[in-house]
């Protein structure tokens, strides 16, 4: 079989392990980047928009968990590295595997059409139009904010998370009442960072889920340490073991004026933060229910209380979107999309998806293994099951990693990457190499 | 026996306290402020210069700990208050127990002389001389920082953490390279607040002695709810159920480069700090060892490292400072007073100390169980042993409390809150009372 002509979107993570590993396989490639540079979301002040970091960010998962399992992060970095030094080993890996050759930078996808029967035409940045043979879905879901729809007008400032970068950027914090709404990591941190006395801030924080949180150290180890589900025990069992020892780890939302969750603990993605409780229980930052209405620069919440604000800001997550695509073709509203594996589309045999999923602990070896089936499949030494199998597996999958979730946008794509990890190393590639060869 | 006329001097927890006891047991007292407030420490940017508070900081004891005994902190406020709220709090201590109108503001005390035989000549800043039977010691610890001297010379730019306010107070911090000297709740405080990736600083931390950094928070409760020792068991015995007790708590200092402590958990006050661990962890903060040498804007370290810096924060500590006595009468070098109970100069009978102690795990319960015995003593309900027994139990109570640690200036003055008020509550008030009525 010859490798196909392959096209891959976007140059982030995902689409730099993929090249990578079609490198490894010898297929010949062409990576499409809209920016001018690699590195995506890592890619702070991205000028092609996408990248949603902050000044301060530090990713929440240790470099221990956190390398690629063919590159190491440098002995010298910390445990939980910057988003500049992030972007400098993304850099490292683009050079040492000859990523770049194959990247047009500048150059996006503006549409992409499936031909009659097979095949993919291009429309490109630069006006051209190009054909492919396969195509990989790599552009990332991390970029478009989803903003939530409260009754009534908000007449002070309003930002997306997406846009902050730092207390007086895209505007001045200093001084300011603002309202964080939103209780994930990136709620976490810039509550956190705004609420600082220094800048003469009041800052509260508005949840509907609420959450568990939980510290980025634990005992003096990175706490993803300590993280490591067995493939082989039934994951419900595993959750019950961690609800267990809960206590040890971090008190009750309640403790800190949160609202109650409305899931038990690792029944939904949990917060880390060691500062977000204490500037909870230091008077610093106010916690609220969710919002009931906005009139003018007045929130009133779900609790009867209300506040004066100047500035929202809306940490509420985002959309997975796909702009090439027409809607009707392929979209994922309220971020629900069937894919096999994460990957593949029943039915549409010469496209693949690459990264679209919330792995827990760790998102870089996720992408690694999602990439080695990819090329596998490329190279026909991996074939997909018919199309009522995939379909079949789609639900069961999804019910083991998200079942016990709250159905809510941001956990649809929520997945144990060890399980997901020995799934696809000890099973999936096997069949499907006895698939293909049969 | 006739209460003595007493004169305090000091009006910051120390001095309110003893002067609410003096009230109650109907003793006539002056107490003299230089400031035009009272507060002491609490009173952020005190006219005085000895409020040694940040714009940020919150108190390090949670407020169940920390409330007077017979005033108990508002219900609305956090389990770690701010100093704002601390300083509201003393505000409303003062006008309950109409403390105020016994304060002389803005007439400090200048030089205080003991008479022949007994009693006290007061010097004061409106220019007056004035006569009293008894004197009450309340200026406080924290304010006249103490300066290492290392060798050489640093051309830099150099405060001490009593003159740090906040990020751009009193220098413009922002872009600089700044070395932090100590590891205090101070120096942790600071080097965090600095190293917020927002300001574009590069901050290290250099320290001799290391410390175990303990959270505020252990399982959602401020961690000084868990703080108890039993005044029945021995300390020794109980610091060592302490020091197995840590790895749980915390990791060992090393793991976050910071040096190997020179001390056992538990030998030395710890530093409470959630954010120094993640911040050294994410490579915010350097840790470095002491300094050995200085030379222009360079510092060299004791592991033979260097580095380039701006300005130079010593976090390390106060002077015990008595600027109103003759330093050949009384003086405290090296922060070693020997004082009976903490309050009782042998050989001086009209003179007390009040809040002249480290301790662990609140301050305030701490100075009011001073407070009591103080007034019990003006009222001479309460007498004190020969000078020679005297003598002897301070010696043993040192080797108490402090036997242990480092022999350093910042614990010199480490105390036990719960034996410590155990032993003047069950034995010293009643044995004294016993002297007394003899």
């Amino acid at each position: 079989m010859t490798a196909p002509t392959t096209a891959i979107i976007g140059a982030g993570i995902s689409g730099l392990t993929t090249g990578k590993m079609l490198c490894d396989y010898a297929v010949p490639y062409t990576c499409f980047e809209t920016s001018d540079r690699v590195g995506g979301n890592w890619a702070f002040g991205n000028p092609n928009g996408h990248s949603s970091a902050y000044r301060s960010l530090h990713i929440d998962t240790s470099k221990h968990q956190l390398s690629f399992k063919d590159f190491p992060m440098p002995e010298s970095y910390p445990d939980f590295p910057h988003h500049t030094q992030i972007k400098d080993y993304l850099d490292a890996y683009a050079d040492a595997f000859g990523l770049r050759e194959h990247i047009e930078f500048r150059n996006g996808v503006r549409h992409a059409r499936r031909l009659p029967g097979a095949g993919w035409e291009l429309d490109l940045e630069d006006g051209s139009t190009r054909h492919f043979e396969f195509l990989v879905v790599a552009n990332g879901h991390h970029w478009d904010p989803r903003l939530p729809d409260f009754p009534g007008e908000f007449t002070g400032e309003v930002i997306h998370s997406h846009h902050y970068i730092d207390p007086s950027t895209p505007l001045e914090f200093a001084g300011k009442r603002i309202l964080v709404v939103g209780i994930g990591n990136s709620a976490a941190d810039i509550a956190v960072e705004l609420s600082s006395k220094a800048l003469r801030t009041e800052v509260t924080l508005s949840t509907r889920s609420s959450a568990w949180i939980v510290p980025k150290y634990i005992a003096g180890r990175p706490a993803d340490k300590y993280y490591r589900t067995v493939p082989y025990v039934p994951l419900s069992w595993q959750r019950k073991l961690a609800q267990l020892g809960q206590p040890l780890l971090s008190g009750r939302p309640e403790r800190y004026g949160l609202p109650e969750p409305n899931h038990k603990f690792f029944e939904a993605h949990p917060t880390q933060s060691v500062e977000l409780p204490l500037r909870l229980g230091s008077g610093d930052i106010t916690p609220k229910p969710n919002i009931a209405r906005l009139d003018g620069q007045t929130v009133h919440f779900t609790d009867g209380t209300s506040g004066e604000f100047d500035v929202i800001i809306y940490a509420t997550g985002y959309n997975i979107t796909f702009p090439f695509f027409d809607p009707e073709f392929i979209s994922a509203p309220g971020n629900h999309i069937s894919l096999y594996k994460r990957i593949f589309k029943p039915g549409i045999g010469d496209l693949a998806f690459a990264g679209f999923a919330q792995a827990t602990p760790t998102l870089f070896p996720f992408v690694e293994c999602q990439a080695r089936l990819i090329a596998a499949y490329a190279i026909g030494r991996y074939a997909l099951p018919p199309a009522d199998e995939m379909e079949r597996v789609i639900a069961s999958d999804q019910q083991k990693f998200t079942g016990h979730m709250l159905d809510r946008p941001r956990h649809t794509q929520q997945l144990d990457y060890f399980v997901y990890e020995h799934d696809i190393r000890t099973r999936e590639l096997p069949a499907g190499l006895a698939r293909a060869t049969r």
